[in-house]
């Protein structure tokens, strides 16, 4: 199959740290190589890539991130494209769905976001413009808010296995928060169960933007000492070292997050999880046999939540992964998302 | 006829101070409305119209210019509703003109910023994917770098001639500079006739931007005094204050401009305006009978140049304006534009 592949153009594929849509979008056009499909990547020229690398702009524009003109020419370049390609790919955001309007070839879009409130309404809205445009979705749950938009298939992320380790280093006593200064994502919440239980806590998350670090200077860093440490924001090799030494990750989000990345890789490399029962982390975990569910945070501070947590078989986690979640699963479940896009499009 | 206005949201409209956009967009709206049309104006909510006002926003989210996500929903908000409208006709940039693209009803769109460079390859690119919009210029000139664009029509802007009196107080002795903080308006080119001629100058400039701070700071400042003086950026009563009090205008502009709504204020208050022979401005002034030309603005230090400007009849400037530049000949123009999308839809 001749597929384009339309990257969010701020970050360079894949991303040097946080960037869990780039780091998908890289994973998934290697997978289309190694499949043996034509794949020609749209992304900044500074991404790495082994399918064709088609740029707009040498270096990725994070500066300008959301502005409309930078978008525009990155999106503009493919969609004009669209006839060259079996099925175009989009997994920028709304704009690339309204161009996606603008082309009569197939045309399909993976919503990475959630679809609550103001951004549910504008998938509304663009769909309604753009009918032509099919929609995939990272989980069954993102869906609920909109059940009815023109979804094609459901496609999980996936990890990369060869560079999650399995190799549980023994002794771990840390518990460990991985992701971004955000409420949502609930650093402080973690740091609460840490206090609480007087177990030491390791939190490693991007702090860039003005909001995330004023909620770090004002939630985070008072409570910062011995036991609880704040690592910033970790490469790939030092994500993984403290996934494998960590007792468990602590995930205590408070959205309907869309996926959950940083639960698979925590599986991946056999850490328990102990998470809050949100999102579409039940589609990714089952209780005491691959993680370990809480209905409120607090709970996570009982003594029986992290025995539970202890007693979990690392290499079933593992197996999990690699049975559920790899990069094969992913490439076959989007092609059968292309050929669905494309049946649909000549109807 | 039923006409829907989408107005840029990032300013209200009519505009405080600077927006050249928003006061033409203001002016068609009451123009269109005084000649008995029906007229839907999306812009927001802090707005004052005549018209049926139709807003997102509650007031104009100016802090986020440029971002995709804000523009978007204003867009969406007017598109979704095209089959209500005879035409619809959009005044905001290259996200409009896109989003035209995804409806079959008629749909104009009037360029107001010029075509070269990256801006004009985005035009070529967004309307050979919206084949169906049409395009208006505000001056032939500013075709010239993209002639093949969908023309259907050329408006030049007006001015509401109420607000511009004609009363030329005498003995004006200073020269002004009337735009904002760019190289390409020329303030520093301004300065430097000033300085050579001995002549006062008064500089009333938009000075908000960073770029525009620095090149204030730069070429600018270092040169105020008692005979050359920054006032600001103006309000409409000060502005009219200034060119009533002018020995002229000075207009140096070193760029493509595709109007010069300056230049018809000035000759609508009767004060002579001197200029570079650059962009649209050959379509406004005639040399020697409503204005005065120079190839490079270091002509304009020399003495008959003045002498010229001083020769012209401020009456005639006046009626320059009130025959080729006032909202019904405008408005005329448009409804003429609408008449030729209609039509061109329909085939």
């Amino acid at each position: 199959m001749n597929v384009g592949l339309i990257c969010p153009v701020w970050f360079p594929v894949p991303p040097e740290a946080y960037g869990g849509t780039e780091r998908v979008v890289a994973l998934l056009a290697e997978g289309l190589v190694d499949a043996g499909h034509e794949v020609t990547l749209f992304a900044s020229g500074d991404s790495r890539t082994r399918a064709r690398l088609e740029s707009v702009f040498q270096t990725a524009p994070s500066e300008w991130i959301g502005h409309t003109y930078w978008e525009m020419q990155h999106l503009v370049h493919a969609i004009r494209r669209a006839d060259e390609f079996d099925v175009l790919h989009d997994h920028t955001g709304l704009l690339g769905l309204a161009f996606g309007g603008l082309v009569e070839a197939p045309f399909c879009h993976t919503v990475h976001g959630p679809l609550v409130a103001g951004p549910g309404r504008m998938y509304d809205d663009v769909t309604s413009l753009a009918p032509n445009a099919k929609l995939i979705s990272i989980s069954l749950n993102q869906r609920k808010p909109k059940p009815d938009l023109p979804w094609i298939a459901n496609c999980p992320n996936a990890l990369d296995l060869s560079v999650y380790p399995f190799r549980r280093k023994s002794g771990g006593e840390y518990l460990l928060f991985l992701g971004r200064m955000s409420p949502d994502k609930g650093a402080h919440r973690a740091l609460a169960v840490a206090l609480e239980t007087g177990l030491p806590l390791k939190i490693a998350a991007k702090c860039r933007e003005p909001l995330e670090i004023r909620y770090f200077d004002e939630f985070i860093r008072p409570h910062l000492g011995e036991s609880i440490e704040y690592v910033g924001e970790v490469g790939h090799a030092d994500k993984v070292e403290l996934l494998m030494g960590a007792r468990a990750l602590i995930n205590p989000i408070d959205w309907e997050e869309p996926f959950g990345l940083v639960v698979i890789e925590a599986m991946a490399c056999g850490t328990p999880v102990i998470a809050t029962r949100r999102g579409a982390l039940p589609e990714i975990m089952e209780h005491g046999r691959t993680g370990v569910f809480v209905d409120n945070y607090r709970e996570m501070e009982e003594t029986e939540v992290l025995e539970l947590a202890d007693q979990l078989d690392p290499a079933e986690l593992r197996r999990e992964i690699e049975q559920r979640f790899s990069p094969e699963i992913m490439v076959s479940n989007y092609v059968a998302a292309y050929e669905a896009t494309i049946a649909a499009t000549g109807a």
